[in-house]
């Protein structure tokens, strides 16, 4: 996507080939600045201090972090080395082992002297397919935001909210949730995008709304609490969310808060949808809410949150009493039974199995 | 309630009888200062500047500004004076018209040299009324958690959530909301209270976690996300939260994001109240969605945060990007169909005009 008008991927190799730069997204949205990852080390250090979030963001640098390696060590020690070190980093990330998988298989048949180059080819392969894939997920999105323009008066935006950051900056380009929002946004259709703050780690408030508004999207940032209220009086014309996991029967675990949206959009008749790649989609799983577990993360982000200070210092503030303990679940779970529909590369389906299985009939 | 172990009010006049003390609830809750009103301007400051908030608090504020406007002139004209400084302070807020109404037509009929006692003895009777209707909510409304007790496991806590801050610091005394809570607490009932952080201005993070904390009582402070997690997964027995405005027919306006926990509550069968005093009940009004106006507030409190630095400064910290537009509605309609029962001074009732008028015959 754009930022300020000059085109960007969230990952991608330097023109003289001696580097893969990122965006430093620790320092959005105040502060915007890329680093050159050089080594091995530099690629896992930007997946474990989060420089790089969201499943196929981090999967990609992945790969471009074994392509970096084996400039360094192509043996075969070398290679374990390296996807062993990577693993590491975030050891619950599916889209992490799956990379580390994919570039292990494929240079294992490939001579030493020749592994760079071809884990340089395989990790621009593994960025590419998931734009493809976004890029799909867009085009097919696209297709409800236009419907829902042509139900409204001409010109009128289609007022569209989502939670949490699942755009363009938590994948290599488009994002899942956002790829429909910026595909329609493309095509000209008039349309406004309502960017939820998602407390506790605020990334509505930082990462959604600076790629919206570095692209030039209009939105509004709003706390997590409003939606309804908007709801309630005909503000949303439908929301859209993203995913890291989809039960084979369509139940939605997402960024924590995602539910009490789609109760309010059930509520209201507003449509709810999720934008998800297909590879989130965990085809074993059939009842989310008993089978997901939801991680438990850092009090800290509860209690604290960093900002720009009115001089311009990053600074950290702690916003509850002391003595006062805090819980922070990460994610919940949104039963099938409150998404409209599931927005996926291969088209838009309804949440259930034989939704699902009209759109993956090789998993029947 | 008790503030580690004393015994406080949030307004009291000092035991020479020189002031009214007051707590800076600005400074909560990294900081605990009272602070005395000696004059008209100073009570006058209080509610302008928020040191006191919440709407019988404010009355009970207003109540005793009278009086020490009383000590500095006494005649028509001061009396006049000192409503109309005061009624400027918060131009909306009914329980500051409703006291100065109050004490305007108590002290018409007393003679000058008189007024300066008269209104005290009266402000004090405003701010006792507010602590008997409180204890009585709170009588009530523990009778709720003492049931709820009795369905679980002998000594296991009973889990309550409650959004925003309709607590003691938002009364004179007990509460709303709270007022169960505490009578409960009273009562050797064990519970737990899930304290939602009310984003953008983060009254329960900052007030509700304080009193409860200061007072003894066991809690937890969670994002405004997390609640319908917690209620899918059996976590909460009853949710309890104040209001700012209720109709006749049962439909409650409350801090934004109450709505939402209203429908996770419903959707996961757990009982939601709301703890009212009557005067809160709008009789005219049958419609709270259509009916009641949102407040739109400045949009820095969602920008802007306010907390502490690691080494104990007070600091405001900007958490979105600039050239993002934000939007803060204050308040949200939970509709009738959603509220379980209506704690008020003289019982709990249905969330209906027939509910209502079973406990205020009179209005019939």
């Amino acid at each position: 996507m754009r930022i300020d008008g000059a085109a960007y991927r969230t990952i991608w190799p330097t023109e003289d080939g001696g580097a893969v730069a990122i965006i430093d997204q620790t320092r959005l949205p105040h502060d915007f600045a890329v680093v050159h990852l050089t080594s091995l080390e530099d690629a896992a250090h930007a997946i474990r201090a989060m420089l790089v979030r969201g499943a196929p963001l981090i999967g990609a640098t992945a790969a471009y972090g074994v392509a970096l390696a084996m400039r360094e060590d192509p043996s075969d020690d070398g290679l374990e080395r390296a996807c062993a070190t990577l693993l590491a980093t975030r050891p619950t990330a599916v889209n992490l082992r799956w990379a580390l998988d994919r570039l292990r298989d494929h240079l294992a048949g490939v001579p030493e002297e020749s592994r760079a180059a071809a884990a340089a080819i395989e990790a621009a392969a593994v960025a590419d397919e998931d734009v493809a894939i976004n890029h799909a997920i867009g085009q097919h999105g696209a297709g409800l935001i236009r419907a829902a323009a042509q139900r409204k008066g001409a010109g009128e935006p289609v007022q569209v909210l989502t939670h949490c950051n699942a755009g363009w900056l938590a994948t290599v380009d488009w994002g899942t949730a956002l790829a429909p929002v910026y595909a329609a946004f493309e095509q000209g259709i008039p349309l406004h995008v309502w960017v939820d703050e998602t407390r506790p780690r605020n990334q509505g408030a930082s990462l959604t709304a600076w790629e919206l508004n570095r692209h030039g999207v209009p939105h509004t940032v709003i706390a997590d609490n409003v939606g309804g209220h908007l709801m309630q009086h005909g503000k949303v014309d439908l929301c859209i969310v993203g995913t890291d996991r989809t039960t084979a029967t369509g139940d939605v675990c997402n960024k924590i808060g995602t539910y009490l949206k789609a109760l309010a959009a059930f509520d209201n008749g507003v449509p709810f949808y999720v934008g998800l790649p297909s590879p989130t989609i965990d085809w074993g799983m059939s009842d989310g809410l008993r089978e997901i577990p939801i991680e438990e993360r850092d009090g800290r982000e509860v209690t604290h949150l960093t900002g720009l200070t009115a001089d311009g210092r990053t600074e950290t503030i702690k916003v509850t009493p002391d003595g006062s303990p805090v819980a922070n679940y990460g994610f919940d779970v949104t039963p099938a039974r409150l998404v409209t529909g599931l927005v996926t590369e291969r088209g838009v389906c309804a949440a259930s199995r034989e939704g699902l299985f009209s759109l993956f009939p090789e998993r029947r």
